[in-house]
């Protein structure tokens, strides 16, 4: 019991400087993957270019190749005409030059034959006599071509490290020839759920003061989106041996330690003595200015982050997503923040907030319109009912009905 | 050879009415998937909850259970006195009842126990004399409290069809007790590439005129994205009997059928005739109103669709972003659209554009200026280059410099 305990000490800090300061030195190792594996795995190294890309100039259009200086003036009333005197095949190497007054068949990513220097689009020709044709238009050097380095340059960075890797960049690097690449190892990521009253979700009939463990799955499903691969550690009891025991284990195994708190104030209390208990550097904050989340914990042992959520699992899948997974990526090697899928919307209402509090407030989106959902932050129904949320900025102490705010959007 | 065909003719259709209007039947089957491996998977029906939750009155705070008429009047300056008759512990039924007068200690998440209708936080309290508390401010009924239908009642629908499943919905269906959701198989998306000119993205050293096929792996990493299962097929070579094999393999075990064109006319013109050989209904239109991404082909075989897209990797992946992937999320049971990462931003320069067209113009973003990022549609460089891509609608004939802009970011 614990309603006798003082008041809690918090040694809290802004989400801000949580971001920005807390940053234990835990990164992944680095594994090679097969590129068709690598969607939004992170680089470890930039991959550079070994011969230029595509190799050779390549006509962009169905056309003639050309010497461009043969079709200067040439015009619908007043046509050039030059020589048809071959055919590039897709795929093959030309057969045959383009000599002064002459002209090659050759078809949309074929290669230019020799002494062409541009490429007239089909269109832009008309059929003469058999083995000529009327050149319609001038093209200038260049025109209908890609260099052969205009995709990529031997020795260019194709990918940089630090970025997750998105598909035109598997296409790039597919076209370059690199098959395989050197990135950080997903990020494992521990989570242990305490509290005396939690029990399996499989729990088909729940005796009286008892819940189900919504935690786990939930925050396993973020540490997924933040690129990671969660250990669930199942349920330990409110007993501090068995805690330190898993915690000590955890860290061992794991590059980011997750507990979500039982959600007394003894609770977490314990998480905090258990994390002290494995040594320094230890706790560095106890608390942040958040709204819910207030009662979150980041501690650091060897290197890997720890991270004690608050019980409530709507305060805990809060601020994970708001901390939590910035910890998760930065241990997989990210240097980026993603892009979050936002819009911009008219508050319903007006929004109290405290100064120098973070405030995530659940809002629901219709034609325009944000409606802030409220509820105990026990309740994990306003996070469903939710399209996503506003954050009120420490500043402020509240947002008037009508203010355009933005709204990140769940995924 | 292709350059002495007739100018093509294009069903040319706009890109919303392809969103709208191409709407093949085939939907993926039901399959009761873990809750584990539900992140993002799609109900196929609602799933309600069989019970109330919590299930049983809980506390929300850590303090005292009371009746909530006997704190009315309660001040700092003139407090009320409880008798504390008990305590309840985490996970248990309360072993005692809140008579009139009295008070049983309890932490947060606890049951409520019989007699009580609201908590005083314990920072609202001071210990009297031994068995008795102060009441420092009164509470009403319900204070501190959460109801045991007040996260769902029972026949509430916890999720919807239709939307893929959220972490926070995992979350509540945990707590439900739910732990396995019926939910649309991954479409199956076979990818058949295509043209004289593609080799394997493994070979080392290129022929001349030779490229590596870069559409496979990127189309199947937008596959994924679209919560699909991509089946790379291989490239095919421009022969109309082979294309004619791979496409009815691949209409008869796949759930969506991609084909990503060789470049030239001629070689889309054989993916048209092999489509058209498969059956009715077959083509619903041979081009799309879009830039790049033109000569695209929608059609559909029994129920399955059939996109043809362009030959060039960079148009092939704008345009199966923009109409494929909504087919994908169709195919595996998706009634809404994902929300995509966006910013603002204002454009660098002009931006010219055809009317009755939609340009996708690749940008880069930075402190909210888009660069719009030219040259050949051929180069995948561009989209490597790119943070994100502008749209200019149908009806602008181009958009100025300075112009406000939303960038859809890659994710």
């Amino acid at each position: 019991m614990t309603t006798g305990t003082p008041r809690e000490f918090f040694a809290v800090r802004s989400v801000a400087e949580a971001l920005n300061g807390f940053r234990p030195a835990r990164r992944t190792a680095i594994e090679a993957v097969a590129l068709a594996d690598a969607r939004g795995r992170v680089p470890a190294k930039a991959v550079v270019a070994s011969h230029d890309l595509p190799g050779f100039a390549r006509s962009t259009v169905d056309g003639y190749a050309v010497r461009a200086g043969d079709t200067y003036g040439a015009s619908e009333g007043l046509p050039g005409y030059l020589d048809v005197v071959g055919t590039v095949a897709m795929g093959e190497a030309p057969s045959v030059d383009v000599a002064p007054g002459c002209a090659v068949a050759i078809p949309t990513g074929a290669v230019l034959p020799p002494g062409a220097d541009a490429v007239v689009m089909v269109e832009h020709t008309q059929q003469a006599m058999a083995g000529t044709i009327e050149i319609l238009r001038p093209v200038a050097p260049g025109e209908g071509v890609v260099r052969a380095d205009e995709d990529a340059r031997a020795g260019d960075e194709l990918v940089r490290p630090g970025r997750p890797l998105r598909a035109q960049d598997l296409g790039l690097l597919a076209a370059a020839g690199v098959v395989e690449v050197p990135v950080h190892a997903r990020p494992r990521v521990a989570i242990i759920a305490t509290g005396d009253e939690v029990v399996d979700p499989a729990t088909a009939a729940l005796e009286t003061g008892q819940v189900r463990d919504a935690s786990t799955l939930a925050l396993a499903a973020l540490v997924h989106e933040a690129g990671g691969e969660p250990l669930p550690r199942g349920i330990v009891a409110d007993d501090r041996p068995a805690l330190e025991r898993a915690l000590a284990t955890a860290v061992a195994d794991a590059d980011v330690v997750v507990v979500s708190a039982g959600s007394s104030v003894g609770a977490r209390d314990e998480t905090a003595t258990a994390v002290q208990a494995l040594g320094p550097p230890g706790i560095w904050c106890r608390g942040l200015a958040i709204k819910p989340g207030k009662p979150t914990l980041l501690a650091e042992c060897d290197g890997v982050p720890v991270i004690g959520l608050p019980g409530n699992p709507r305060s805990a899948l809060v601020v994970f997503r708001c901390v939590g997974m910035p910890i998760v990526r930065r241990a997989g090697g990210w240097d980026v923040a993603p892009a979050a899928p936002a819009t911009r919307a008219r508050l319903s209402r007006d929004l109290a907030s405290a100064a120098g509090r973070l405030d995530i407030v659940q809002v629901r989106v219709r034609d325009g319109v944000a409606v802030p959902l409220f509820g105990a932050s026990a309740l994990l129904s306003v996070l469903t009912a939710a399209d996503g949320f506003v954050v009120v900025d420490e500043p402020a102490t509240g947002l008037a009905a009508d203010t355009e705010v933005e709204v990140t959007l769940y995924a």
